[in-house]
């Protein structure tokens, strides 16, 4: 949920607040939000690891004429997220130039701040949900009707005990512990999370050795939410969060696994390094006063042959990987590796 | 010249200052301040890397007993460099609480900041000279009559010139280079200095890819010169300065060229790695607010094998390598590789 880490910095411990709009949309459409395709609007930021989350899903679910997509400025101003990126500064489907007016729609004076990954109803300009958790098993598993052909199962339900707690450690001490240690307000707090962070990541590299994926022998949500934020960690969580024990580059199994991951249609077509840099040195300002962004790293890595595919395993299962991205949502020269 | 660092951030572009008190230390004592053991006291901090030269300088040359040294508290106050290390919070031979008191008593209301390596008059309390530039090349060549036996030759005079090019080009881009990056005020000045910093560091493992030390075959002060921000790179100027292209851990040469150093006596055996870190994580506010000090890298590394001794060279020339470190002047453990 990009949008209020930087204002928990400061004062107390670093706390990442629950997301106050969880209403699903589901197949049955028991909130009110059915499943439909083109009725809702998926709003995200390329910098934020949460929203990316959701980039990756809709891609290899094929999701993307069904649930178009606005791209918020990675930069943040006071009003929060904003549609600086589009002509005239509005999105040209919502009519809007903050993402906060449609919270603001759906409930005037909501308390809570403006957060991505957010699904928007494009009838009413109302906020349907941005709730992270839930957002994307709910594409895995509500929007199946929408699915392309070949589209894979990233939440089977044999695996989901598995894929939950996975994902449970991951979030506790990879996804949220980096920011914990990135914002701590003291030595203490910082040193037990980032100690944290790296005691995860060691026991993730060793249950990666041998095995392809996280859980199963295929992509899972489990897969989607490490990789979200093992790319964001030399470019931003290894300095400018004060998680540095070790590069990603410098961990063998994780780095072939995050580089097999980005090779893979759906996840590195996805990632803007260019958007990530910027959002986090501009906005926090609180850890980076000058927000100067640095030149590094070299990126150039992130295509270099990984050989995991000499562990087995079926990136799609019985599926197919998504076809190429469509020119509208390329990501521009300066966001790729080079 | 550790000490006016950050108070030179934030306001117009960084410019290391001149050393206000150039006197020199002299075999001939023309400038009133003949060599003489045990009559000065040199006055420096772990962390600072221009003091850090006189450090090395002077266990390579053997001049612990002739010339005394007094070690600040990595950390200083507003009133700058203090003895806070000592009992009572003085240093033991001079009586002081502060350097600062050394420079007001040569120059009440002297301009410019206080700086270390500091070299003061013990009889008379008075500081000498902080210029640090200076300051080496005199132990080297002024203080020879009191050079241990096998002392080696640091600035060997058929080889000055060599020696002085380097040093210039080391100076400007790499080790102020690490500085102009670090207390930028804006992105195009901090690119600039960030770029050249790789640039001569791409440019220095080119050179050192076939010959062991800088110039000659033995280690002359561009040695110490470029080692003491080699071993600062990445514990430092990595993260907090933002020079991060690659760590030194990265660069096969530049890192095994510094362990190699790291592990001859009289260079490592200097090295506080906690005073380094807690130095410029708590000291520069403009740039890290928060002031914590991160767990990482990890530095088990400097101890490991180098295999430079294949490229031949003489450490030491005829000469030989200094014996152990004095028990008084040995690093705490915080402050070794672990």
């Amino acid at each position: 949920m990009g949008g209020d880490g930087n204002s928990a910095y400061g004062h107390k411990k670093f706390k990442r607040s629950k997301s106050h709009f969880a209403d699903r949309i589901t197949a049955d459409g028991r909130d009110g939000w059915p499943v439909e395709s083109g009725r809702y609007r998926l709003v995200v930021s390329r910098a934020c690891p949460w929203a990316s989350r959701a980039v990756i899903s809709r891609r290899l679910l094929g999701l993307e004429r069904a649930l178009p997509m606005a791209v918020t400025d990675p930069v943040q101003d006071d009003r929060s997220w904003r549609f600086t990126l589009d002509p005239g500064g509005r999105d040209p489907v919502l009519g809007i130039r903050y993402l906060a007016e449609a919270y603001e729609k759906r409930e005037p004076g909501a308390p809570g701040g403006v957060s991505v990954p957010a699904i928007v109803d494009v009838p009413s300009g109302e906020l349907v949900t941005n709730d992270y958790q839930q957002l994307t098993l709910d594409l895995a598993t509500e929007w199946t009707d929408l699915h392309r052909e070949g589209a894979p199962d990233l939440y089977p339900e044999h695996l989901r005990d598995e894929i939950d707690e996975v994902m449970a450690e991951v979030y506790e001490d990879v996804n949220n512990g980096v920011y914990r240690a990135g914002f701590a307000s003291d030595q203490e707090e910082y040193e037990e999370a980032c100690a944290g962070v790296f005691r995860r990541l060691e026991a993730l590299a060793e249950r990666l050795a041998g095995q392809r994926y996280l859980v199963g022998d295929t992509i899972t949500e489990a897969d989607i939410r490490l990789f979200t934020t093992l790319v964001r960690f030399d470019p931003v969580y290894h300095g400018h969060f004060k998680c540095n024990l070790w590069k990603l580059t410098e961990n063998p199994v994780l780095w072939a696994y995050a580089r097999d991951l980005f090779q893979t249609p759906g996840f590195g077509d996805t990632v803007d390094f260019d958007h990530i840099k910027r959002h986090y040195y501009q906005v926090h300002s609180g850890i980076n006063p000058t927000g100067i962004v640095p030149l590094g790293p070299d990126l150039s890595g992130w295509l270099s042959p990984h050989h995991r595919e000499e562990l087995g395993g079926r990136p799609f299962g019985d599926g197919t990987p998504p076809g190429p991205v469509a020119p509208h949502e390329r990501v521009g020269p300066r966001g790729l590796p080079a």
